[in-house]
């Protein structure tokens, strides 16, 4: 399946001599995966796709000298985080250098309830390092545990906490990105304030993160529920007025239908048959509201502290996409989609969508904060039978007004609402990246400004 | 003006013997006042009101022998914080015993990042105290540097901060209050949860606070600014643009139209002749945000740290009521209004009552989420001439689908927006205060259940 290697992958080993690589083939094509395989046509597309090696910098000074390499040699450069994404983000798709961020980690400063790290960082571990401070960070995927900062800026869009502080590109959730170019002589480029949204879901082609800066939430004492209905309707219809109540501090409310939560592995035996669940994470001090609010319109099966360390499975982990990963175990037929609902008709439009496709879409909602305002995305689970199929299920979607981001797709431009690349994303990469070595393809409206010189 | 003293004040203070009181009259009469007379309608009805005698408990169990001395002998009581209130909610009718619950200002605890104290802490001491765990109150009014906890959860609903939690009666926003019954053998009730509410905004008439517990929120170092703007509407347009923006941290965003803050004392070099300002609290790690999402849209004339602590004004001081107030020092010719606008119309709705009077009604809006949602509430500045124009300028925002909460009455049911007394605050009054002792008259649907026994 692979291409034959780089021509001048010689010469770029030569040239950063002293940073850490490996050059073993199977380590390397593992290393090259994303969790782009829950979509039957991305695994099609990207499977056997790997980088030529993988290098992994352990400092600034690594990765310019990696860049400055790569820039001369015209050798592709595919940043990678803990490649948790699903649209093939940190695949290499036309070989060359898979760039390890891992070892960038450390924590420059806290100060002001805001942090600047590295990108490599995993998100648990940057939370249990803000914990003494009594702050933590504002949203996170439901991949935290594996995650690195640096990757979800790059290749996600919001997550645990969306609820309260709406998504990443909200201004101000994030402060400050710094990049290296990908030229002969790197720059180091500090985007600061609305800058720093160049490199967001931009999947690491508009520059090498470095650093970023991120403002944070304080870190209450969190408790798990989950919250059991009889119905789909009624766990959306609690959902969203816990979603409106501005007094209750949580940070998940994930509506669930039934089946899903059978495939719920350690909590399932407090997912009872035939039920649909509500997944919510809400602060101790919260929960006695959160409780009278909900009153008898459903049944709490179980409450416990959520906690992020090894020995115990924190709910988030039964949400946003992993959802479809705990069905996934068992079923791997099938898929999934993103949908953002109208916030104004939120609960009549997903109760059309589930009814349109009563046998095939599999109900599951998170309520996120977007633009200012309560509504719901949802990744709802689809019976996979054929591309044609799965088009025919979106555009009903999108008929409906429902907004779709494709999420069988690799692209910038066909996974994004608008279907192209963001106008400043798109100029800023021309700066740091003229050649279009940084993850190429991704970003397919692109022409490289320079031929090599 | 006033009445006779209530016949068993003698037999009263022997009862209550060593429990501090008061019963020099012109202290009496001073401490019987609240801020009513920014109303012209209050003014005239309320003024020369006064108790007999103000008793000053010093815990709970003083709070206890006066609620019994009371209630076996039918004398009135009327519970007071600060009195920083304007609808007369701390005004005995009736004469007999003025409560002043300043002494019960101990804090019991804080934890999981909330609080229980005395309803008589003064809100910005409690905010000092909670400074070192790096926790504040949610939402404050514009009088927190006076104002008692007590004294806000009984005659108020929201203010700084309601930008983010929304006012004081959504779920969550109080956890419980524990208040003293008005009969011969008092008993204390805690009230937690939803429970809690039969004590908001009811003005003391539902039994007497003696402790509550509040969710709080990050003590952030705060920033205050004034940005100027060539329009009103346009100091409208961005405060929305900024209250939508989940990703900016912030408990003020005040548009206040010319010639008010002419009236800005201290700051009054910072509000350009002619121009509208919006006044804004931001967190420090969203201020550079909060300046990019303003781009050259309006011009920042201050910027400035937040403190609560003497020697400076925070500009809080300048919103919510203060407004009325900063123009009331140089003008007693002008009066208020309280209004709510429709969510999905407010810039709309906004200009349309300020089209309808351009004369008479000086923009003043405060944004807020109100169940789950972005709006404005306002307290235009109004030119006042008679209380039948008054009530035709009430009229024409109701029939135009503005919410008025009417400020120029003194019962709890007039300045309801439903009219009526809640439900369950009247209920629980039955249990609380049979003979209808506490605060009489502004309940005044509450037909005591007892005579004198």
């Amino acid at each position: 399946m692979s291409a034959l290697p780089h021509p001048q992958i010689g010469a770029l080993l030569a040239a950063i001599d002293g940073v850490p690589v490996t050059t073993e083939p199977s380590t390397v094509r593992k290393r090259s995966r994303d969790f782009f395989w829950y979509s039957p046509i991305l695994d099609a597309q990207l499977r056997g796709k790997s980088a030529d090696i993988l290098v992994s910098p352990r400092d600034e000074g690594e990765v310019v000298r990696v860049a400055a390499a790569c820039a001369r040699l015209g050798v592709p450069i595919t940043p990678r985080g803990a490649a948790t994404g699903n649209y093939g983000q940190a695949v290499p798709l036309h070989g060359g250098v898979l760039l390890d961020m891992a070892g960038l980690k450390d924590i420059a400063w806290v100060r002001d309830g805001s942090v600047r790290c590295g990108p490599g960082l995993v998100m648990s571990e940057l939370d249990a390092a803000l914990a003494p401070h009594g702050l933590e960070q504002r949203m996170h995927p439901s991949t935290k545990r594996r995650a690195t900062v640096g990757g979800f800026v790059a290749g996600g869009s919001g997550g645990i906490g969306s609820i309260t502080y709406g998504g990443l590109r909200e201004p101000g959730n994030i402060l400050a990105a710094r990049v290296i170019t990908v030229e002969p002589e790197p720059r180091a480029i500090e985007l600061r304030g609305d800058a720093a949204q160049k490199v967001n879901r931009a999947y690491g082609t508009t520059g090498i993160i470095t650093a970023l800066e991120f403002p944070l939430a304080p870190a209450w004492p969190w408790v798990d529920l989950i919250v059991a209905f009889d119905s789909f309707a009624e766990a959306m219809a609690f959902g969203h007025r816990a979603a409106l109540a501005d007094g209750i501090t949580k940070k998940l409310l994930s509506p669930i239908a039934w089946p899903l939560p059978s495939h719920f592995a350690e909590v399932r035996p407090h997912c009872p048959e035939g039920k649909a669940v509500l997944i919510a994470t809400v602060a101790k001090h919260s929960v006695d509201s959160f409780l009278a609010l909900l009153g008898d319109a459903g049944a709490v099966t179980l409450e416990r502290p959520l906690t992020d360390a090894p020995g115990q499975t924190p709910l988030y982990e039964y949400t946003w996409n992993h959802t479809t990963l705990q069905m996934l175990k068992a079923d791997r037929g099938v898929t999934y989609l993103q949908c953002l609902f109208p916030h104004d008709a939120v609960l009549e439009k997903v109760a059309e969508m589930c009814a349109l496709f009563p046998d095939e879409l599999l109900g599951h909602c998170e309520f996120i904060r977007f633009g200012g305002r309560i509504t719901a995305s949802a990744l709802p689970v689809i019976r996979y039978t054929t591309p044609e199929r799965l088009s025919t299920i979106m555009a009903a979607h999108e008929a409906a007004g429902v907004m779709i981001a494709d999420p069988h797709v690799y692209t910038l431009e066909d996974g994004s609402r608008h279907k192209r690349a963001e106008a400043d994303q798109l100029g800023f990469k021309r700066e740091v990246d003229p050649r279009g070595l940084l993850n190429p393809g991704k970003m397919r409206s692109y022409v490289p400004a320079a031929a090599a010189t």
